[in-house]
């Protein structure tokens, strides 16, 4: 049983609780929030421990590991003292809103044991790991091109887009690490191109962009097309497509049910895709957890780690810089 | 080239006649149809002779085989007369609504070596055929049940209904073949139920059904459902399915364009399936003459002949009295 | 919080343990089993209660519903005690094997309000409700046929089949349940074809079959065609469709992940589909027990209850009959 | 009847001849081809006249219209020709490989009212086109982003490589007709990637590229994703995938048939796509004649013409100069 504390129980925490508790390997150690109705409640809910600082959870001898779920900008201080602390950690993405701040936590942990796994939870979905396993069992031969294409249901609240960074580290960051998951190999150069096309003054306001397209190329020649809408009012699309010199492997999107309907003249199927992530990788996110607590009791290292989520963030750098300079940048640029 | 005269210049004729026409390996000897008109117009079409009678046809030496596409009441008739011409038949189904005719007209070929082929089309269509391929194969295993869909998408007219000779022979006929194709083992067992849920008035009329299921059986077990309706709004529903000890073949429904639509809260394709037979069905006409011409040519017997269209009419005598009297009948008491 | 003590731990109890105690409005007032040891360990894992008896559970002031999973031959004494208890009640099925227990029971219960829900889980799946909903919106206007198609991945134990009662009370019974669901009206005729098929020795032993297709009809003339396996090797096949005269809706199969894959002269999907129940309808039966908490909270009579339990068992004793004699039987006669 | 001479009667040429020969509003007034041998067989097979060189088919008073299907560096020669000999056009793509030739070639035709048409086939593919009439028809809103995959089944022989002026001119050229097809607006950046990776050694020796992938934007920021391949082993992918802000429409692949297999574990459908051109688009060429006869015969534009073709040699140059500057290309500096 790997005891596991909580930190941060917004959306995605209670998520995470909810996984954990129904885990058969793992156990909640309780959980904190800087709000601390909110952690109460969550708390109650499970009979759960509700600790009153980060101190108290790091301090604690029954905590094996912390789950970071808090906002952005406290993840890499809280890998920090997590790694301090000596328990194992599982963090959201992204690590760090800056390259920089994400390089020097790499620094201040370098060396350690201590393992960490970043959420990057597509990974996960049985659909696109399938895709890789495909790949890795020769099925479509030497992999060429990948498209990914990851549109959200609808553009996230003006508040959150006006702080997440921009759509490079706000949502295409899990598509990079989908690709870096698919191709295999390291990805040498970035194109991207963005539009306003969804909403013009939002985007413009923040000198952001809610329709992109992002071309990346590794040493060896392998393409990978990555395109993103915020906004697909069909529901969440989510889908992987690796092309290779023995065939194709495609991880089609999730209807919300398998009816379909034959009416004169049109068939159909009602409502479209599933909505959002906490229902289309719900299974992802279980999947998720059991690797991490596997990986922790097992002593081997995290599927995904530290540097994949540094290196989401170097392509979402070379993207921008794409952008600006309308050019192809070479990823030993960042 | 087989030189071949086509025998009734109807809508079935024509599409007939155009196939001869583009086929590399046979050639239009002529046409004839008691319509002067029409004939005397198809024929103009295509720069070929148009023959005065039947007589002129089944006498012309230039005339290798005949292919009847005239009224059903007449092809019990010209497959006599023609093979006593000599000439190679391809007749459209049926040989006749009446049982007892059809086993007299068996009784004055018997003995012929005159190849004689039925017009089931649907055993040329490439999907329904690659699943009896896929049987042969083993690629299913042991057959164990095997359920035919099939549905007009719209009711004929009146007066074709009023003398078709019921549902089980002008609709059904398709499907008791395609049951003996896919099956592969004589039938024995038929049980029938038919219900009056499109038209009722005129089905009362006709003593007919619009909407029924039959159930056939072999002596080995293998069990066949068929189900029909004279109208499904959404086009021409044809679908076979063969579920065995190892798998399950399914031939799927054709639509319209492969364009499917995604939108807010539903997908759709519209319009939906391919709406009749000569759409649906129009490469398996053209594989069917191919056939002909290649048994024909190469001296081999029909993939569909005599012995088919009357074992198809027996099953549908069967239904019939199985509605009458609620109880399963046994192929033998046919 | 309604309070549901889960009588029977076997698979499926546990199964709606683990739902209980993850649903909103439910609490797990703790188990019973005959089996001390099973009982004792699924208690532990949730901290719940384990009862030593089922009077036990039935004085409990704590319990306000059993939930009855035990054994088919309990059943019906188990409901009757409930009844007399007063707790709400959710039972697996069958209610029993004997069509005259069934309904000794009815007059023992008889003029009870205590809630009494019957498990037909199918009914509480998106797909298939998804047709029901269509049919009762109108959008595919007056049902005329239904099929419903429902294999088993693989045999079930000879020891379980040995004692089932036959593959219309074990197997079919759920499709009765599905055909009454969607076709809305009272069934009044029967007749089905069996064969053995899978494994022929078992299947004479037991004087049972494992193919078998069952045709049922309305007073209006609808019709209903299943078609069961007891094994089909590429996974669990649960299809509904229902055809009318403004469309059709089908509820499709659900595969096992949605990764599709395009190799040189074939694509194909691997593994195929989902594999049993508890995975296939693990959504349905968390919303199954959702309905019965809701109707037990809001007074409301249960979506499927003891009545439809015993309109189950009178279909299969219908069907066996129609076997036995050949013929249809009229429900009436049951 | 629109009287039409066929000049070239290579693979390509013989199609058009067929269709033209099966046409009701056409008709076949001879053909001409250098290789006097296939020009008698294919004027034999339709009993039509073999002219005996460019002019005498250009004087021939019997002929309306031309359709050029010789090899590419003849068009632009035969385009100017029959402008002057007042026949109608229809002309295989593309006009020439050379821009300036394109450009020399419209200057010397500039002011003719002769029709003239572009063999742009897949815009008359009913997929494709049903994508275009959904965009017109505003059932996704406005228009954001495309995605055209298109992959040949394998690689053109090595001659037809060293001289077809690179992937962008063979190949992508039809993808760049239809990018245009579908976005309905002037593009104005094109960047472009190319790898290395069917055939190395080939692909050196012709400084050509087999795997590329071209991003291309419109003046309002709409973006269009084309990627390609020259060899796909699971058959001929031909995928056109419209987004917009209401929704998404989707041509999607052809399989050869209907027929999927269900087998222990996997599910598949063998053969996979339909193989190439003159299967997959068979019906589109027909599509292309009637609207070639349709346009000549109400003197109406050609739905696709000489402009048509000369953006895209111009999209093709860009792409070609964006490999080289590893940078976005402004249409305007073409």
């Amino acid at each position: 049983m790997l005891k596991i504390a909580v930190l941060g129980t917004g959306r995605i925490g209670r998520m995470h609780v909810d996984n954990i508790v129904a885990h058969p390997k793992a156990k909640l150690a309780g959980v904190f929030d800087v709000n601390n109705a909110v952690a109460q409640e969550v708390a109650g809910n499970h009979h759960a421990k509700q600790f009153s600082s980060v101190e108290d959870v790091l301090n604690a001898s029954e905590v094996d590991a912390v789950l970071i779920a808090t906002s952005t900008a406290t993840h890499a201080d809280l890998i920090e003292q997590a790694v301090a602390a000596k328990k194992a950690i599982f963090c959201e993405k992204p690590i760090d809103l800056s390259l920089d701040r994400v390089k020097s936590c790499e620094q201040k942990i370098k060396g350690t044991n201590i393992p960490i796994m970043l959420g990057f939870v597509r990974r996960f979905d049985k659909g696109h790991r399938a895709v890789r396993t495909s790949i890795e069992a020769g099925a479509i031969g030497d992999l060429h091109q990948v498209i990914i294409t990851s549109r959200d249901p609808d553009m996230a609240p003006d508040a959150y887009i006006e702080v997440s960074g921009g759509i490079f580290r706000d949502m295409t960051i899990h598509d990079f690490d989908m690709a870096r998951f698919i191709l295999g190999e390291n990805i040498t150069e970035v194109s991207a191109t963005g539009s306003r096309l969804v909403n013009n003054a939002l985007m413009e306001r923040c000198n952001d962009y809610d329709t992109v397209t992002i071309v990346l190329k590794t040493a060896s020649g392998k393409q990978c097309i990555i395109n993103n809408s915020r906004r697909a009012v069909y529901g969440y699309d989510q889908r992987v497509e690796a092309f290779g010199s023995k065939g194709m492997a495609i991880s089609e999107n999730h209807p919300m049910n398998n009816m379909r309907l034959y009416a004169e003249n049109f068939t159909d199927q009602k409502p479209a895709l599933m909505n959002f992530f906490i229902d289309r990788y719900g299974e992802a996110f279980n999947n998720e957890i059991s690797s991490f607590v596997d990986a922790v009791e097992q002593g081997k290292n995290p599927e995904v780690g530290f540097e994949d989520g540094k290196q989401a963030l170097m392509l979402a750098e070379a993207a921008s810089r794409s952008i600006l300079e309308k050019r192809i940048i070479r990823l030993d640029e960042i």
